[in-house]
């Protein structure tokens, strides 16, 4: 994804205080290392710094292993025990992908990965309609249909403990809710915290929840837009990833806002997910730095 | 505004029905009418049909008034006895000023009107504060200065009396309230109903009312906004006329935001006024129609 | 593609003049039609009238061969015995692809098509390479492989008379290059003059010809864009219908540029086609009207 | 313009190689350095580092003149004598304007600094047009009307010495052609290299030279745009700072293109300016770097 050349991505967040860049440079620069991008920030309001470093792999005489060994001790002399991550973009990320019957999304993402935009492992697609079925499998994933019996509260809870099997059993990166109508409930939320994005169809913080385009065309805005986002046990209000806006006007139907905003989704979900997947986004409460 | 070229402007509602464009077309042709520009709408939800024509004033063989006099035979003759005006672009739009201390929209629309971009009259810019006295009085337009007594309620009611005054005397075409920062009375609302704009700073109908930059920084948005919207009684929930947005990242402050943010209040403000000027916004329920 | 309801759509052209408005739509109300959507624009300085319109299929007494019939005679009566047509939406779009090894807009195109948000026939998919074979025949689409031989120029010549040939059988509304990397001979433009569509990858006039984004960052620019325009025998100088643009940096390589601009390719190709298919495009000398 | 903060602003360039970072950011470490805001990027096409560091003035325990003089060191140590500079946003920057008749970019200008958005000193507008000298003089800003007689090449050569004398005089950190219509000689864009700003009405390579919204509108464009640029002896062909568009359509006249590019013209050379005089803008080859 970050290109062939194989580069470890340090990420890192402490309390602000002088000689912190130094610090991690310096340590860098002793073994050798060459920085290919380096990102720092400092929230105000908190005081908390940020960074994102990518190394190339080979400039460094040890593994990922020793590295993250020997960052942990930089990492506790800056008062960090465990705020920190250290990646190796040799390891391809694996994504699990959650949908139901709206397809935009999807295609798109097959088709990122499909022509090698999207470097990623893509090892299952879960659906709780069959629709999207087909096509998964042309691309040669595997489709696993989870149906939720209408009305049946105990039968969609069985449903989400298999959906729950069927990601974990692949230890994903990512789990995209790719237009997926589902609310996942609070122990998933839990358990993939941090790695669970969904796109929503509406600029957050307007329009939560269902049919927000409708919401959004009883309004007469003029904009609508996509939001995406971690997915926390508050509804469409986890740390926001990326957004944007497409123009709309006084001849756009709701479905014509569905169908413009169809490309704004794919695109703000297709970048959210590069950059999660890049390590670019550091979540701080409920915000995100976004390197 | 519509170039030097002298127009009248028709706009006209009603319930949508067979031959309609038909029936006010063929009036304009008959009497020799040169339609310069023509736009139509039906909403497909409430069936209500909507039109804007521009004709040249002096393809027609008589004067605005008697253009009326028969278009309301038109109009009648179509069920909407109402619903219809004529405007003469020959009449220079009157605009009224309301500001407080922020000063960036009312710079730039000094700045458009001193340019001829915005071919109207200013005959009063209205202050809750003094500050934008000089530079309104450097282009020579009247400038009026009417405090609001601190926590005095009373005090306040007085103060929009005198508001009221000021502007009604003008019989303004538009009455802006150009980064006001006092909630119109109820009184005021209605009186002004169709011709108060106002400008919000954020795209509505997130972060209605107080600091709305605080509260996008506080949610972590990746855009900001403004709205241009005309003012009813529901705070900041009137028809919206104009929105844009701009980009903000997680290392803009508040104060980066409000700086980003002015350089789309102004435009979006500039837009909806401009628009609301040329007839070009029919108000339909809660949205508008912008041809 | 306009939805169910089937509609006929009228598009017209003609030197400006008073009542043609009055005479198209009297004509339309005298038969009982439905008029859907209106639009009109006259060129200043051509002098040129045009217009479109959507009329309910059911509203009239008559099919769209009468429709047709009966038109010929207004637009004779207004001066324009050949700039106009009747489209009945009944008729299902036919539109064939030219396409290389870069499949981001293929992808996009059968996504959209398989979703059902693009509602035509895809007879035919046509490669110079075989790289996109899989995935068209994945959607069930006849994918034809044309091999153009290295440096053979009159391998070139029957290659694309190869392709005439499967395009032509099918007698497309729309012959798409969507990042087909040949340039083709005139004989072709002038056979699908007004239906052969391209997506070139830079705003232009920026950046004619091979390598766009490489001129771009050697240029500097901080946006880079792609242009959805009618083929003509001059290279990428045909008439514009839609263009868009994304910001790029310092930081974006020439593949970067590469990434970001495809998604702005997708989407400008995708609303350029579905505009010509609606028959909202009018070519007047080298611009459009885009209704 | 940094707010009321004093910071001292290092900007340093050298061809890259291990341990930059750690030099510089151990260096500032030892001193006490606090840094606010770091950026770093290396070119790979030409293998040249960039940095931009800002740190607070009150953390050092020297003033400007010391630490200029202990990183000339560091810099001479990384191989880069002279490509580099450290600024004390204690100074306010001084900016010179040029400008012609067209005025919008003056006004938004003025009311930037006028409302404290810029915090500079604007010690003089020179024009070749008295045409905007009562708006900057009630500004409180001398006005020098320098005329260019019309076809006399002599009398315009000692215009531009006139010029030249005007804009010295002030040493200023900026000098902006604010729709100044005229091209800076040869001799200017050296004596001005690196500190003339120019906003060009198109987007740039686009329409270079005169009128081009003329010629956009004559291509059809459905966007149009503006640049803000360096200055050099090649017209219109200098390091690109900024650059927006906006969209337009077959509706929009020459002169709506004018007007609506304005606003484009306006935010885009703001913004062009404020990175300049931030030193945030880093000129490399014929490319910008823009921390």
């Amino acid at each position: 994804m970050l290109g062939s050349q194989r580069r470890y991505v340090i990420t890192f967040g402490c309390p602000d205080r002088t000689g912190i860049i130094a610090r991690i440079s310096s340590f860098l620069a002793e073994a050798g290392g060459w920085i290919v991008e380096a990102a720092y920030h400092t929230d105000p309001d908190t005081g908390w710094f940020f960074t994102r470093q990518e190394v190339r792999a080979d400039s460094l005489p040890f593994e990922v292993d020793e590295l993250r060994a020997r960052f942990a001790g930089v990492a506790r002399s800056l008062g960090s025990d465990t705020d920190w991550q250290v990646d190796d973009t040799g390891e391809r990320s694996r994504v699990v992908l959650l949908v139901s019957r709206e397809g935009h999304c999807l295609y798109d993402l097959l088709g990122r990965v499909a022509s090698g935009e999207l470097d990623i492992e893509l090892p299952a697609v879960i659906g709780n309609h069959p629709a999207l079925g087909d096509i998964t499998r042309a691309h040669g994933i595997p489709f696993h249909h989870v149906p939720f019996p209408r009305g049946d509260a105990e039968g969609g809870a069985a449903a989400f403990r298999r959906i729950r099997e069927l990601v974990d059993e692949h230890d994903p990166h990512a789990v995209v809710l790719a237009r997926f109508m589902r609310i996942l409930p609070p122990e998933l939320c839990t358990a993939w915290a941090g790695r669970a994005l969904n796109i929503h169809h509406s600029f957050l913080p307007s329009f939560v929840g269902a049919r927000p385009y409708h919401q959004a065309h009883a309004r007469g805005v003029k904009l609508v837009g996509a939001t995406c986002h971690y997915v926390t046990a508050d509804l469409d209000a986890g740390p926001i990833i990326e957004q944007d806006v497409i123009r709309v006007g006084h001849g756009d139907s709701v479905s014509d806002m569905v169908r413009k905003g169809r490309d704004i989704e794919k695109v703000t979900l297709a970048r959210g997910l590069r950059w999660h997947l890049e390590r670019r986004v550091l979540v701080h409460g409920n915000r995100t730095v976004v390197f």
